[in-house]
């Protein structure tokens, strides 16, 4: 019985993941009551979102438009002989956010997972095998999730690379089938210290 | 490390209430991977809501730009001489939601709360007290948050409106001090059912 508008809002805000139609409704009804000026930054946001970001050239993380490398790509301070091999580039924020990781990245865009038709050829596996040997790279870290994917495209990767470079993997501090961009920085930084060589 | 444009996009989503750093990182990045008819969508549904939502000329609740009365004042089989009173529009949907309530509504604008300056002219009590007399009203139900200020102002209400006609307020169906808008519908046809005489 509510206004078209705010039944569109509300909808459109349960879309998102992890929120319901309850979360949705507190959400939209908090949207008419504020300024327009809010609801404007918001919808602004969102389209910038889509319109400005797009993935580094050399590692795809999240780059903004026009610069064709990431920040950390860009960084010389950071060490580009390491590399943090994660699954997405929402990982690299979480490693990011953390702030004891001084290398740099390598964001493989999934896992293997032959059963959803994601295979070796879907994933940026060979510019990494490719980055490893034209940039001397002194480590690579295999930073996936802590389950059967994770564990066998770790696995995939480490077979390629172990000819060419010394590759470690997170320690298993993570608790076995969690997210890897749920964990706190604190258990991820024990689990970087804790790395071990495969 | 994030670009500007991802950054932007999770300090909005941010300043929504309970979405915290962590969650609107997680919306953000949601965003940015699903296709941006996605994000125009949820853009589009917020400018709306705001340009397209208005109050009822007669009960407060929202109603459609260009609709002056509401949905449940237009509709000629709502019991329009038995009212509801509650403190926002949004109480409104927790009972049209709940499905029982067939009589109509008057949204005051907020509670008194003479510490925040919210005083009797500042909600609609006289266009209240003024449509009970004008429609011959049969019953008005005080269906306020169930705390101090819900029951001061329900209070306030009923004796302005006991010489002209019968009032009544919600059971305490409700767990004293929790907010209306959260109560399921089962809690609020129960207090419903067992409202009592003021």
């Amino acid at each position: 019985m509510e206004p078209l508008a705010l039944e569109d809002l509300i909808v459109a805000f349960a879309k998102l993941p992890g929120i319901g139609r309850k979360t949705a409704q507190r959400l939209a009804l908090y949207v008419v009551k504020r300024p327009r000026e809010e609801a404007e930054l918001l919808a602004k946001a969102l389209i910038a979102a889509k319109d400005q970001i797009e993935h580094c050239a050399t590692c795809y993380n999240f780059t903004q438009k026009g610069e064709p490398l990431c920040e950390v790509c860009r960084d010389t301070r950071r060490d580009q002989q390491f590399l943090c091999v994660v699954a997405e580039a929402s990982d690299v924020l979480a490693f990011e956010m953390s702030q004891f990781y001084s290398g740099a990245y390598h964001v493989l865009g999934g896992v293997l997972s032959p059963q959803d038709g994601v295979l070796p050829e879907d994933l940026h596996i060979d510019t990494l095998v490719e980055r490893v040997r034209q940039q001397g790279v002194q480590e690579v870290m295999l930073a996936l999730n802590a389950n059967a994917e994770g564990d066998a495209t770790a696995h995939f990767i480490a077979q390629q690379l172990m000819p060419l470079t010394k590759v470690s993997r997170l320690a298993r501090g993570l608790p076995v089938g969690a997210d890897l961009d749920l964990a706190d920085s604190v258990t991820l930084s024990l689990a970087f210290a804790g790395r071990s060589s495969l």
